[in-house]
């Protein structure tokens, strides 16, 4: 419980600086499938009651639609909608998905699999090198410390503005064995990218060398096989949706919030043209936030295609499982979004 | 079943000029669920055998892997491969996935959905208006009349070099009602992601302005919604993951053929270094051919979700229902790639 | 929440004075899904806290197995095993059945589907009529008030005795139109029977002449199709898996309460001999408080088949939906369980 | 291939004797997942063309119901029907679980899994002994030498009246470790029913002492555990759900067949009353030839509960290992059906 504790306490918002004010608790308990500390073998049920809610809020949103937002769809859907912020149409439901997913992450550590994210782009502004260390460091989440300042005046002039920015987020997944993911319907890199467009705010996702790659040649796109392992890693650690060995690599399109303070054309529930100004407790910036829930996401596909896998096939090529990870991560490291 | 055999032919390679001299025939029969031309609502099995086939074209592949190709994962992961380049790993498979989709476009036609794609960049050349009418008039299924001998031009000259190009493939599906799809795991755009990462050589998926997304602020993100629809499409079609009225509007990474005459570096079974030279009937851009099975996956998605719904909720917008399509079309048709 | 709560009173012990004394309460609370009195199409997510609980009762039995009862198999399963009573091989799981049938059953309602169950025989001592009436008159819920004392006294006996007493329930679903089910695995028949072998105490499942009709010869057990409906219900309201219009009618084998006061001969955990009285709030007969949940799950059946099923064929056979219902229930009403 | 056409002829009819005159073939052909003799690991696809069919058998029956059969049921779901007798209502669609679960036996057996099956009584007439050596002796595949004779001539003698007859079908799974099944949902005894029930013809099924359960008091029904294993087996080898290590035991109710020569009342398409005789080949009892299904479809549930369970519970019942199997077999085999 303390691990998902930690991992929830990361998606919060008020955590960073430049994200909202607001703070949740988000106290998590279990209801069954735990007893003296250790589970049970039955389904695990958590719940986290929202506290410190301000349910007036959400008030002046009742009869009004917030543009970016799922109220048109859901009141069209459902024919009713709970506008108190707290449905499932809330980053709030985000928060069951980093609770499970914390303990895939937990079964996935000791067999050597690390799920980690950063952001490699915040306001149009891309990160230059992959520092690791740095990312903790810093409240956007971002891997360059030279980059860091403008990218972080730019979420501030969008604050100010009451206007929200989006980003690119990164996912690199290591450690993985050659031979996880199926080859038709549940490829391993489908599931991932399920899994990440299925977290609200996401637009659009690529692997490896990603809509670079429709612009190369067959000749520079294809990841020359060596002995020590593959010399380039354009095809993100995946080959014919089957994990190749090498680390899976993850770009995610993050939109700009959809909450601003900034007036906005939209109608009522009549249809009747008007204008909406969402303020209350909103991040200019959900990137930072979103990581946690990515990796959670990506944690859940990853176990799941490891306990589907009963045993890999026996050893025919011990040669490969030496890889240069090196050579991966510098090249995994220098590729740039957009390519070219 | 001439319906299902049209469209297979669609994705037969040696139409239109650029593609590769191969011919299969691909005859598609019924083995059951089909009585006096009528389906009796049970299974539906289909076969098409490979007729023409010459194994003696992939015996060189037997014990050396193809860069950019499953045969390393795929011996990895069951031990054995079959390696006439027919199985699983094989395009062949995509057979199946027109097949049925083509069952699902028969259904979604009287509904008023249709599912229609093209290819929006060839070769890193990207097409600068949309003209529906010249997709269908030219073998590289491009947009745009101006940027099509360019493009055709770049295919041409990588195909000589014994070299292959990619592309972006653009889906637009049209008269949906509000409503398809669910609020969190079963998000329409997630599903339609999944689908299309499930085909063999795509690597990246977005929707609407996508990852031009990261880059725009809220307030020009956010379409505004007008009592007669969204002014914009930035979203591309759906909210929360549930479709909103608008065209789904979809991009796809299509990578470089993976197969290339051009000498490259690998590995043989026991690991020693070696070079390959992928000779055969293959396609020097396989955007084209992919296009019927972008369209076959996203309507079987699309479908499932109507299934789904039993019913939208009772009419509580009527004013919705009207939309300004064209405004709609126009924004779609004019969104670039990569924004701004 | 109103029937909801009323369906959970009826499973609750110390209902109709032969049950067992215990008191629990089991106020059914909603944690999502319900606005406002409304379903919002989200999951509904329902809680039912244990009340009056006292885990004293079972830390008797923390090293011991109890005979009959699943302690044996989870601890051996699992490694470990929450002894205090409220676990997933507690009756007190089908509270969540009971809820989830009852919503089910309020779908059924309108399109004039009933889903109604009694107990035919208790204690080996079997009913002679079916009277509906008599069956929530009397707290065995048995249908003949001809032998409902000698039954009463049977389970009075045991109770006395230390022991206890099993029972066949029986369960009539009537209005289902012809077509429900599918024809291969999802058999209506196969999924009642699935759902029912799944509560806890059910040892056997038959419909219409069940077990007899292994006794019997085709030309007695086929059902003549006379113009206004079946003749006999020998095939208990299904054809090939799915239901021809008859009432549906599965009986049940339920097995004696496992926890007797009686002196039983078992193991503890480091598997020396040891003997068991398994003393508190047990009833003697279960068969009365199973029957909410047999018809819940009946009516989750029901109702999934009924979702299933878009939209029956385009009538073909109009003279067969005016059925002669009564000769169908004189029929059901006077079969025997063993037959002959 | 060879071990599944072995499985293919032992549902055939025209096998023992009694069985109808008809010879199908059945021979079984792969279409994909095999490669050189060896799986792939990709689906496999097997097909068996109908030969020596004779639609014309069929012809009598197109615009009328034969009672007993699926046709009335088939035509109201789908509005149309295949009459030629190779459907999904047919018993062909056996042959389909019979391939599939020779392949679960095979991976069954070496883990010390055995599945057995055998005729316990036929036309009413109930074995008294249970001789495993005699079963694969004697067409009906009966268990006692000394009631065969009697149960022959009932086969027989309807035969000769244009009748048929059923039986009870009893099924034996031994070797299984403690802790197969899921305690609520997918218990192994309701996963076993499912597919049981989906098995045309079987009208019910109950496991251990089954119906009989309902008439013991819980002192006599309980099974004992000694340090040994469980002194009788009236559970039927499974505890909450769960396998105990004890054999699962379980007993089908098999109808006489429907197609009978003896004429019959039904109605025709229009609901006009008529009257049909099925002549025709058709076995007069089915119950032999189900025999390898009810084995094929059982061996399915264990291979797939045994998959679903990664590893058992670290040891903690060393003692619980070594069960008398003598003990238990003695008890399962003089179990009678009906109890008392």
């Amino acid at each position: 419980m303390d691990a998902i504790q930690l991992e929830l306490d990361r998606r919060r918002p008020g955590v960073g600086g430049t994200t909202s004010p607001r703070r949740e608790g988000d106290r998590v308990q279990p209801l069954s499938g735990v007893f003296e500390g250790l589970t049970t073998g039955h389904p695990i049920a958590l719940v986290v009651f929202n506290e410190g809610q301000r349910p007036g809020d959400y008030e002046a949103f009742k009869d009004i639609f917030r543009p970016g937002h799922a109220d048109f769809t859901h009141e069209r859907k459902y024919g009713l909608r709970d506008h108190r912020g707290g449905g499932r149409a809330s980053g709030r439901e985000t928060l069951a998905r980093v609770a499970a997913g914390t303990w895939a992450k937990q079964q996935l550590a000791p067999l050597g699999v690390a799920v980690k994210s950063f952001n490699r782009e915040i306001a149009g502004i891309a990160c230059k090198t992959l520092d690791w260390d740095f990312v903790t460091k810093n409240p956007l989440r971002v891997c360059d410390p030279q980059t860091f300042p403008a990218q972080l005046a730019a979420v501030e002039a969008a604050m100010v503005a009451g206007d929200s920015v989006g980003g690119v987020s990164e996912l690199h997944i290591t450690g993985l064995p050659v031979g996880l993911g199926d080859p038709v319907f549940s490829k391993l890199d489908a599931m991932l990218a399920y899994a990440c467009m299925s977290i609200g705010g996401v637009k659009g996702v690529e692997f490896g060398a990603g809509f670079t790659s429709a612009r190369m040649r067959g000749s520079s796109h294809n990841d020359p096989i060596l002995p020590d392992g593959f010399y380039t890693n354009n095809a993100g650690g995946t080959l014919g949706g089957i994990s190749n060995g090498d680390a899976v690599v993850m770009r995610l399109a993050v939109k700009p919030t959809s909450s601003i303070a900034k007036k906005q054309r939209t109608i009522d529930k009549l249809g009747t043209e008007t204008e909406i100004e969402v303020r209350g407790r909103h991040d200019p910036c959900i990137a930072p936030r979103l990581l946690p829930v990515v990796e959670a996401m990506c944690a859940l596909v990853i176990y799941d295609a490891w306990l589907s896998q009963q045993e890999l096939a026996p050893e025919t090529l011990s040669e490969m499982d030496a890889y240069d990870w090196e050579a991966i991560e510098r090249v995994a490291g220098t590729q740039t979004i957009t390519g070219e």
